[in-house]
Formats: C-alpha cells, structure tokens, sequence
C-alpha cells in the first residue's frame, strides 16, 4: 500500500470537506492501492500535529472531530481529542516553524504532500519552503499563483510535483485537461471562459429582461454572492483565475497587466459606502446602461456573458457580446464554462462546462489532485 | 532528463502521426524534462529495432522516413534507412517473440511504454505480457480493452501503469476526467454520450428533414463514413466505447450484455449485399421510419441522437430523445460530447465536448497519455 503524507493547511470550507472526502474515501483508496496519512492540519489560529509526525498521523476519529469542530466556526483548540493526549497544539506564532520542520524531516524521508486550502498570502513562504524541500504543493488557494512571477517561478520549479485544478472552475478538470494539451505539443491559440457562477447567474438573468439591481439582490438573497457583491462585481477573482491559467500557458503575466472590467465604478468602491448603500441606493444607477447593453447585443444575434479571453499577450477580463448559439452564449444559470481553441480543437473549440463553485466539488479536485501524485511516493 | 522508451504497435494512422508529434515535441518535451526513447516500431509485417534496445533508438531521422514510407501504405521493410545499416527487420513470424523479448528486457529496467495504435486484437497476447514484465501500457486500439474480462482485469492490473484516453472520444480528456471523479470518491450515477462523430453528423444532419439516405450517402462522399457506412451505422464502435466507459466505472460487462440498435435490420447487413446495393437500393426503405421518429421527438420538444447510456449496471446504445436545449440536444455537426452525472454534478453534468476523431487528435490523446507515465520512468 502506497503512503502519501498530507499536510493541510486550511481546513474551514474546502479543507473541512476535503478531511470528509479523505474519511469516506477509505475503501475506494485502499482498493486503488493508496493510503493517505494526515499529519497535520492548521488554521489561521493553530497547528494540530501528531508527536510524531514520521510515525503516527491524526486518526479518522481526530479528523472527523475536526470536521464538526470546524463547520462550527470554532478553532482547533477547542478539540476534545487534546484531552486524551497523543497530539500537540502550537500556536500561530510557533506554526509556521514547526510546519517548515515538517516539510524537511519529511519532504527528503517520506514524501510529503502540502495540501493549501485557505485563501489567504500568508502561506507563500510556508509553500516555497516546502517545493524547496522536494514536498509536492497542491493548491485550492488562488492568491501564491497571482502572486509575483517570482513567486509564481519557485511554486511550479518542479512541476510535477504540483497540482492546483481547484483553483479555477472548482472540480472542473480545466487544468489537467491543459497540462494534457501541452504536454501533447498542440499549440492552445485562445481560451475563453465564464468563471464565475456568479456573474454566469448575474448576466443570464440579466438576458431575461432583468434589471441589474434586482438581478444582484437577488443573487445576494440566494447566497449567491460574497458577503459583499462587488466582491464579485469587480471581476478581481475571475482575472485570478485568467492569470493562472495564462501563466499555466506559459506566458509571463501579472495581475496589473490584466484589463479588467468592472461592473461597478470606481466612486462605488468598498472603500467608499457600505454594502447596504450600494445594494440599496447606487446600484440602481447603473442598470440603464446594462439594459442598453443587453439590447444592443440581443440585436446582434448575441448574448452578454462576463468572461476571459487569453490569446497571444493578452489576458482580459470583462463582458462580451458572445452568439446565442455557441456554448458559451447558451450557458445557464451558475455553471462555468471553458472554451480551448487548439491546433486540435480549430474551429470547434475543447469545451468543458460544469458546476465549478462550491465546497463539497471544489474538495474533490483537490482530493484528485492528492491522488495523482501517487507515483511521486513510496 | 528522464527517458521513456517507447515501443509502438500499428504505425499506419495514429501511430504515424504519434511519431510526427514525438519529433516535433521535442523542444516542448525537453523543457519538461522528458525525452521519449523510440526502441521499436512495427506494422503488421515488420518490426523494426535498433541493434541494441538498452542504448540505442530509432533516431529523428528514422523516425520521419517511417512516417513518409507509411504514408504511401508501404512497409517497414522498404526503409532506406535499412540500407546504412545499423537496424533489425523481423518479419510477422519473428515479430512477436522479438517484442516480448524487448519487454521482458526493458519492463524490469529502464521501463517501457508499450503504446498500441493498431486495430486488432492481434496485440492481446503481447499487452498481457508486457503488463507481466512491469511495461506501462498505452492504447488507442479499443479492441483489447473490449475483450473478456479475462483480458480486461490481467491489461488492468496495475491501474496506474496503464492509460486509454484515445479509445473514447479521441484526445478529448473523458478518461482522465473520469479517473480524477473516481479517485475523488464522488460516484458517478449516469453517463450519457455522444460518441461518434459519424452518427452525431446524421442525427443533426436529420433534424433538418433531410432522409437517412441522402443523409449517409453525402456523409460517405465527404469521407465521414468507414468504406462500408454500415460499419458506423451498426452501433458497434458506439458500443466499444460504452463498454469501456463502463468498465472504468468498475462494472463486469461484456459486449454480448449491451443492448445495441443497428440503424438498419439484419436482412440489409454486409453479409447479406454489398455497399452499393445498400446505399443505392435498400437504405432509401428506411427513411420513413427514420423520419417518423423524428417528427415525433419534434413534437415533444426533442430531436434524436445516436447516444450511450450507461446507468446502474445497464449499457444501452441507440436512438433516444433529448431536449433540444440540453448540451446533447444543442450538439451540431461531427463533435462528440459526454455527460457526466454524478454527486458533484447532480443536476447539470460535467460536460465534455470537441472533436472526436481524426488521426492528429487522437495521436495527441496518445502522446499526452505517454508523458503522464513520467513519474513510473527513472
């Protein structure tokens, strides 16, 4: 039976479900030959680890507690497993030591995989240290992708050794379909792409006649949305998911060379007013010049969908008037979709479409991730 | 740099053009740190080795005379590369002793990939013992996987040494999408496929009003049929792929359980007349029925495709009515589309769609399927 060693980082979330997906998985893994060890699981508070991490691992009991203790909102801490003994708790300050520890007594030994579930920056050095120490790296955290091209050079210096298809379109198979069309040598021309369930919602409601105010209140009401929706509105997190797959491309971009259309100006701003003033006075001020939009583009035979485009150096982020008749004009509600134009894939492109948000898949990836990295392990 | 030696069965189609794209990958691939090492090409009379498959290989040179000499319907036999010397011919009868010989040397060395571009099940006895001797093992040729289970669980045997993406769907990434679901732990409920480019151009093609048989008779003259259209008509490539689909899913099925609907009646089959007679004389019996069904879906809000379905423990194959506005429904034209059902994409599937067939998306398939063995090569 093949041992991956796994360290989490994050587990509010995806991360919580990703410990679920690892108990469930029990038989299914054993049958493929694999078993996962969980050594360690932190969250911003504190880090959760055996006595000893080359030997023993936080047991199916230990991570399911976790699992309940965290879709509480509480902290590590609070585990009722500590009171038996068997594990140690560090905190915040002593954390990230004790991790990069681990990433080197076990990264040249067993084999480790560190596993990024949280959606902060402050796991950067964390992961260099870990790539440095021959560790594989898989990442459902966006943010050391967009980092610096520096940053973004050392995560991926080895790059079998690393996997992040959660990061755009959650489980969707977007980046292993891409790894397989370079590693076949067929030269990807463009990619365009409906990222984002949100906006995917907000435009084609839109299409219905909708006004946008509404249209965002609702999606809002449904939990459709961030706590606050410009969060979405600004395109930030789509030209996120652009800039990683660009540079998965291989093209040396950063975010401020991204064009990114937003939804809202900039005298809306978080900065500016309250969420409950945009969503309930301003935001009505911009629904006539979408409506234009919407018919103007209805009188070309298309739709509007808020989508990326990478072709050549450029990466942009922003609505578009695409043909009702192509997949992505025919998209519906929250789905996300990827369109990839190839040498192989000329006038139809390589389409993959599917829920791309949400916990539960969003784990799944990643878990998938873990698991094809088997052969990197004794 | 890490080396995969490559032995190659079938060098007509698919394998000829997998040899083009291993030439002309070799920039790509160097910069992933690969080289992939040609120690063996054989058509269905010869096979063609350097003097000593541990240090040599067919060079790029070779290589590109292979893909020339095939590309007229020569055989290897008639390289001019023979001619300096350096090489082995063995004709049919020495053939397969020489290549169990290559992969019982390599399988427990230096590694082999095994890669079956052929048509027939000629290669079944090789694959199994390749597999025996640790060689990896890459198909394109549907046949050895669409044997008895016998067959089916020995090729199987170490799943992770063993890749198929081009049997379904060309280089479109079913399998590896599929693998990454199952691994995942999230069951797949339902597959239903599109999977011949040949019977989604009909089924489209019909939609319009036009008959069965001015419908395959201009498929035929644009070469998007087999010689003989039955061949394509009769369902049974449909079905391999669907028995494949399904084996990967982990059910014990066989050819004889799937339930298949021929497009014509047994009295009009490729025993019974020839090409001309059915195409000139007997196909136009069967447009009424054909167009019956199709005012009838119409009238439903549906339209007819040429689909598979596998769901439970039953794989059916044949006409079904979809609703004009699902993925299925929408599809146009020769592309192949699957849709996935499962947990993670429960009420829309995860939908796969591109071309799938032609001898360069399929190499592709074949050759992205070579370097995600990478990690098994020293």
């Amino acid at each position: 039976m093949k041992k991956i060693p796994v360290f989490l980082m994050g587990c509010g979330g995806v991360g919580r479900y990703l410990l679920q997906h690892i108990v469930s998985c029990r038989s299914i893994h054993s049958k493929l030959g694999v078993y996962l060890r969980v050594i360690g699981v932190c969250d911003s508070k504190s880090l959760l680890v055996p006595m000893d991490v080359l030997k023993e691992e936080l047991n199916d009991e230990v991570l399911s507690e976790i699992c309940i203790v965290k879709s509480t909102g509480s902290s590590l801490s609070k585990l009722g497993a500590l009171e038996k003994g068997g594990y140690q708790v560090f905190n915040d300050s002593e954390s990230r030591k004790v991790t990069e520890e681990i990433a080197e007594r076990l990264g040249k030994s067993t084999g480790l995989a560190v596993v990024d579930c949280s959606a902060t920056m402050d796991t950067i050095e964390v992961l260099m240290k870990a790539v440095d120490e021959g560790c594989c790296v898989v990442l459902a955290n966006k943010k050391p992708l967009t980092s610096t091209m520096e940053h973004y050079d050392k995560l991926v210096l080895h790059p079998r050794h690393v996997r992040h298809e959660s990061t755009v379109g959650a489980g969707l198979p977007v980046i292993a379909s891409m790894n397989r069309i370079i590693s076949s040598g067929d030269p990807v021309h463009k990619i365009v792409g409906s990222l984002s369930g949100t906006l995917g919602y907000v435009m084609s409601e839109l299409e219905d006649g909708k006004p946008l105010s509404q249209v965002v209140r609702a999606a809002k009401t449904l939990g459709y949305t961030e706590p606050d929706p410009r969060d979405d509105l600004s395109g930030m997190d789509v030209a996120r998911k652009a800039l990683i797959l660009a540079r998965l491309l291989g093209k040396r971009v950063v975010m401020d060379s991204i064009k990114i259309e937003s939804l809202y100006p900039e005298e809306m701003g978080p900065g500016l007013m309250s969420v409950d003033d945009f969503l309930n006075n301003e935001i009505v001020n911009l629904d006539q010049n979408i409506e234009d939009r919407v018919k103007r583009a209805s009188s070309n035979g298309c739709v509007l969908r808020y989508v990326c485009v990478i072709e050549g150096s450029s990466v942009q982020v922003g609505i578009r008037e695409v043909s009702k008749d192509s997949p992505l004009g025919r998209l519906r509600g929250s789905d996300n979709i990827v369109e990839i134009y190839s040498r192989c894939y000329k006038e139809q492109p390589l389409v993959i479409q599917g829920a791309g948000a949400g916990n539960d898949t969003t784990a799944a990836g990643v878990l998938a991730d873990i698991l094809d990295l088997q052969d990197l392990f004794p």
